[in-house]
């Protein structure tokens, strides 16, 4: 197994920078190779910019066309590059970071931002009456597995079905969903360890087991069944689920799961 | 009436830049006070780290406390304190943006996590029997009113309630609810361009119009009635929503908006 861990949070012993750590020791430890992409350390540029595209940058800007021309020249920048090799390379790749007001930090959004362009990411395959390009289960990075292993402020409850955050699998849907499974990767159940910022020093060995046992299943663990696009479960081009496969009536992130 | 633009998009003459543009000439126009963070052109550094909390940085860095020490001390760096006073100052605060990837750009995303401390944004106000701390409705921002401008590429039909995408609203509801509510913001419904990216200029005038028509109603327009959180409708501490406020068994952001 290759997997990728891409580590987003400024402080090396911090809960992530610990959990992140774990990662690499478990499964090279098992005989994996494990690659490390921690934002911080490698000062990561979050800001999409003119400067991304080189020569293909265009005036006025134009951030979908330029970074795909950019991306079919091999002029992206040498940062973008080595991450886009990185994801060619694994099998696996895991996300470690906080949840900072709901979602992820600058940082890694900026590495999404950057590294998913046109062409690589999105922008991929044919439209035509049966496909409407190659995303959600199709595309470039189909094959390989994704996982989000996330810490949360907040306790659990707070994120449950009715509690007034959200529902943590609503929350992270437009990542696991928009993000992730767009260019094909299949994405495994989250890790989530809520309440990370109380967290007694004593409860770290439980989070440690229960983390371990997860990266020792990556390649046996199913994935979220999200429903693929272009294999009937949608109309084309409106891309609405088609009748039938939902009650009528039900509704949000939830009718692109398949049920059990 | 004092607005507030949090502009992120790095091309002046975008779609982006033209309703940002449209928004300063409206207002004042209508006699209002008009301040802009335009975050490209400010070089906005979106990344968290050491370097935010001066004095109060501590070994290991621990973002929540360490910011609310600086913020307390009023040693918080400049930019960040810059941006705190246009939001005291506004009464109103439009931030408009590109939809990438199914969330805001990183750029914005780390102007939340820098400007948005602990004792500014987060950690006010007491926890007792009665109250979970001032959020949600409650909170430094408490009085004034937010709104988001987004555009996004995909048509509208991917973002309706059964479209592939997921509903706008769900999608927004971690901006509009966990970020700008959470402080107190009052938020008006939002302003979605759908299709920007293949939008031929001649449906420009249109698309104008109808922003002209939200600025000039921003005083009047209702905002999205989220639920408060600590005036009975949440049990505390597990903040879950109490039995028979809805359906059991209806779950999903949507909870937290009071039916109509």
């Amino acid at each position: 197994m290759k997997t990728l861990i891409v580590h987003a949070h400024p402080e090396p012993t911090s809960l992530n920078g610990s959990l992140t750590s774990l990662a690499v020791s478990t499964l090279e430890g098992a005989g994996h190779e494990v690659r490390v992409s921690d934002l911080h350390a490698m000062n990561w540029k979050a800001v999409v910019g003119a400067e991304d595209y080189g020569p293909h940058a265009s005036t006025p800007l134009d951030v979908v066309r330029d970074s795909g021309r950019a991306f079919d020249a091999g002029t992206l920048t040498a940062d973008v590059l080595a991450e886009q090799e990185k994801l060619l390379w694994a099998d696996t790749v895991i996300f470690q970071f906080p949840l900072w007001w709901y979602a992820m930090p600058a940082i890694l959004k900026g590495w999404f931002d950057r590294v998913f362009t046109y062409r690589f990411a999105y922008g991929v395959g044919e439209h035509n009456a049966t496909q409407y390009g190659e995303r959600f289960g199709e595309g470039t990075l189909a094959g390989r597995r994704a996982l989000l292993s996330v810490t949360t402020g907040g306790p659990e409850a707070h994120y449950a079905a009715r509690g007034i955050n959200g529902p943590i699998d609503d929350l992270l849907f437009p990542i696991q969903h928009g993000i992730l499974y767009y260019p094909g990767l299949e994405v495994l159940p989250p890790f989530v360890v809520f309440g990370a910022d109380r967290m007694p020093r004593e409860d770290y060995p439980d989070v440690a087991k229960a983390w371990e046992q997860r990266l020792r299943t990556l390649a046996t663990t199913e994935p979220i069944p999200f429903r693929r696009q272009n294999f009937g479960d949608y109309e084309i081009p409106s891309l609405a689920l088609k009748e039938g496969l939902e009650p009528l009536g039900r509704s949000g992130f939830g009718l692109h799961v398949r049920s059990a």
